[in-house]
């Protein structure tokens, strides 16, 4: 293990990123005309200084200079840790969402080309149509857009369809922003029944679906299932449910947080209205950012236009969409998703592999006796549910620091993600790590339970 | 000039940063214990790259390589160019916001230490905490949220507020995403009159409170007024509004789209109620991204927490906010503000000095016969709508190129962001930029009139 000269290379590619911003900067305050001579100078400065540090960089040796921007550590958790946080793994940016918020993240950066009828989903410089257009094929509805985050997606398409008092069939594992959605709205959620393998089915969405008409007197207005949960990221049978919604009329949410960027997602083929998904828990990009996507027959209602007029100047503002605040993601975010999508969508085809890389890694998880996977199994998703109680936890009982020794000694191996502290039931996520990385991280929980003398089975 | 030489340096500061990234990339795909052979040759011929950039980027020399990233190219405007675009100007980054971006950008990025309760604006590293009572502060109110974009800022407020047809009086220069959020809520605007120099005063707003009132036999549910307008960045009565809706008993929204993070604005003088600032567009941050702030009175209603219990589960989610839809900025955006505030706070102690480059500006423009001026005058703000109908629009009536003469000829001179191709009224921000930037940009203007035989005074 040589952690202490890569921890200083990392320090050290940050601290040129940091010089050359200096650089970049100098360029900002200068005149088209070129340089002072003040600015030549801070800029010869600026290079030796990138130099220097590039010299240490690839020797990694020096001293790690201050990479604080003000109170701000820079974060560098991904670059010195193997990440199995449960939401952070699939939001990690590829390399090109990172050069795409280094030259977009200025305020509003998309709005350069920003032309009649002046709506961001139709800017073409940058691709920004084509992007969504690409958005809504790839997810195999008719059309798209891009939303501050999964949830204001839930919240467009609940305050278009609810009125006071509505019910809103959702899963007894809904994210709480489903909660949210339907509660802005003037809704109120009904949950559907679990199974005993914590699978929402068809079957108990039809009878939620009855019970409501029973209670209400009329039809839930909405049925808005995740296809994995965050609690067991467990499959729940959205094209059944698909089914049942089409039997009974109402409207279809599938909520995509966990697949839509990670795994084929096709609503024609699951009969979803309306799909959502989040580009910072699925689509290597930065939050807050998402899709919103539906078909032909919902898109009026959904993205309906502004008939809101002036009544002294009668202005109005026909073009753009109510639940949508005109225009959303109007920089940096929208970026991270048009530069990632190419190596997204690849990478949604190679979903069974990381399957089996979760299936191995909790395979090797599960010989330390005691251990237990409470997310169905095998493994469909590589976010897990896991319960140490009788492993790691027996440990913590009588360790002078607590559950955080489990932390201490992850983080001693270079891995970083688990709840800090947390010995009993907690959440790991191994999308996108390597093979190597995979069997590191397994061999590390197994050098764990070895060292406290667990046993292995 | 040497534009030539200073384009290729900013080219080659973009490839340094790229592959650096590239660089980065590496450690993320390697293993904690270090690299393997493979990776290690990558780094090296990686690191060979950066110097070799190094080197054209000191001299100036070498061929360009491609800095596009997929179908995007790299955004050079803010080096190449002076901007004057109207709503770009103040959300131009920092450097210190680059840095955080380079740092935090990957999705959830906020979320490493989150902790009980579980809300962005509890998390105490990176200090969010702390910055959301800066913020408040900041404004001197008592509370503040970060939301996605400034609309999303009036959104919670007017659904807070609205019952449906309720009146929200606005402003005949509203901004449309006012309309749109007194829309969304079920509301309707009631447009204040202007004066004849195009500002509302508090006068105005009471006549229209009287109007409403008679119209619809209640008085409105809310006011919402721009500082300074979109549209001339006019002043307008804020501290008298906020005295007339302090006798009507009627909530206060100010809109400081345009002036939080450039002008100090003191909610408490102003009597607000609720204060909107936008991230992106004053505040030096990436979008989407702004500020609700409120008094302790109104914090109650508009950040109410969620009263929804899950009918089969019991579920409750109890602190988070409803009309924030729980957590708002979950990375990169909100790192940008944090990263921004100590130099946007202390910028809008030098307003005045903004203000005067503003006005020395305008008058170099005015010296141009026929050009005109059509906001208010002398300026109180950076932004200002100009007509030039009778100067640089005669030129373009029988240039072949039309009005896109004037964008070439204040592109040859390294000046972007006014509206391409328009040469009767367009908008203009000189916010940011230095006295040496607005001279030459001042002489660009003389310099491009006196080519075309425009009169100068």
């Amino acid at each position: 293990m040589n952690t202490s000269k890569k921890s200083i290379q990392i320090q050290k590619t940050y601290e040129a990123l940091f010089a050359l911003e200096d650089v970049r900067e100098i360029f900002r305050q200068s005149l088209p005309s070129g340089f002072n001579e003040a600015e030549q100078e801070q800029f010869d400065g600026a290079i030796a200084r990138v130099k220097g540090i590039l010299t240490d960089l690839e020797a990694g040796s020096g001293k790690p200079a201050c990479t604080r921007v003000g109170k701000l550590e820079a974060r560098t958790r991904e670059e010195e840790f193997i990440n199995i946080h449960p939401i952070q793994a699939a939001g990690r940016l590829t390399p090109e969402a990172r050069k795409a918020l280094i030259s977009y993240g200025d305020g509003y950066s998309t709005c350069d080309n920003c032309r009649k009828p002046f709506r961001l989903d139709k800017i073409s410089k940058p691709p920004v149509e084509e992007f969504h257009q690409d958005l809504a094929r790839f997810l195999n509805m008719d059309q798209a857009r891009v939303v501050p985050g999964a949830r204001r997606g839930f919240q467009a398409v609940a305050q278009s369809l609810l009125e006071e008092g509505d019910h809103v069939v959702v899963s007894s594992l809904a994210h709480y922003t489903e909660f949210l959605a339907v509660e802005v709205a003037g809704g109120v959620v009904r949950e559907a029944a679990l199974n005993d393998e914590n699978v929402v089915t068809a079957e108990a969405v039809a009878e939620k679906i009855e019970a409501s008409l029973k209670e209400s007197g009329r039809l839930p207005r909405l049925i808005m299932i995740d296809h994995f949960d965050y609690q067991f990221a467990n499959e729940h049978d959205v094209v059944g449910i698909g089914r049942v919604a089409r039997e009974y009329d109402i409207p279809f949410l599938y909520n995509g947080a966990y697949t839509v960027g990670i795994k084929p997602v096709d609503g024609k083929q699951i009969g979803a209205d309306f799909i959502v998904g989040s580009g910072h828990k699925s689509m290597a990009s930065a939050a807050p950012s998402g899709v919103l996507a539906t078909t032909d027959e919902w898109a009026p209602k959904i993205f309906r236009t502004t008939e809101m007029v002036g009544d002294l100047t009668g202005r109005k503002f026909g073009i753009k969409e109510v639940e949508n605040m005109g225009c959303t993601l109007m920089g940096g975010t929208l970026l991270t998703m048009i530069a990632s999508f190419p190596r997204v969508r690849e990478r949604t085809e190679n979903w069974d592999e990381e399957v089996r890389k979760s299936n191995y890694f909790l395979e090797q998880f599960l010989r330390v006796s005691g251990s237990r996977v409470l997310s169905e199994w095998p493994r469909k998703h590589t976010l897990t549910k896991v319960d140490t109680t009788n492993s790691f936890d027996v440990v913590a009982r009588t360790h002078k620091r607590r559950g955080f020794f489990f932390s201490d000694e992850l983080k001693a191996r270079g891995i970083a993600g688990e709840f800090a502290g947390a010995t009993r039931t907690w959440k790991l996520n191994t999308y996108g790590l390597t093979w190597e990385q995979i069997k590191y991280a397994a061999d590390s929980i197994l050098e764990i339970a070895e060292k406290y003398g667990l046993g292995i089975n």
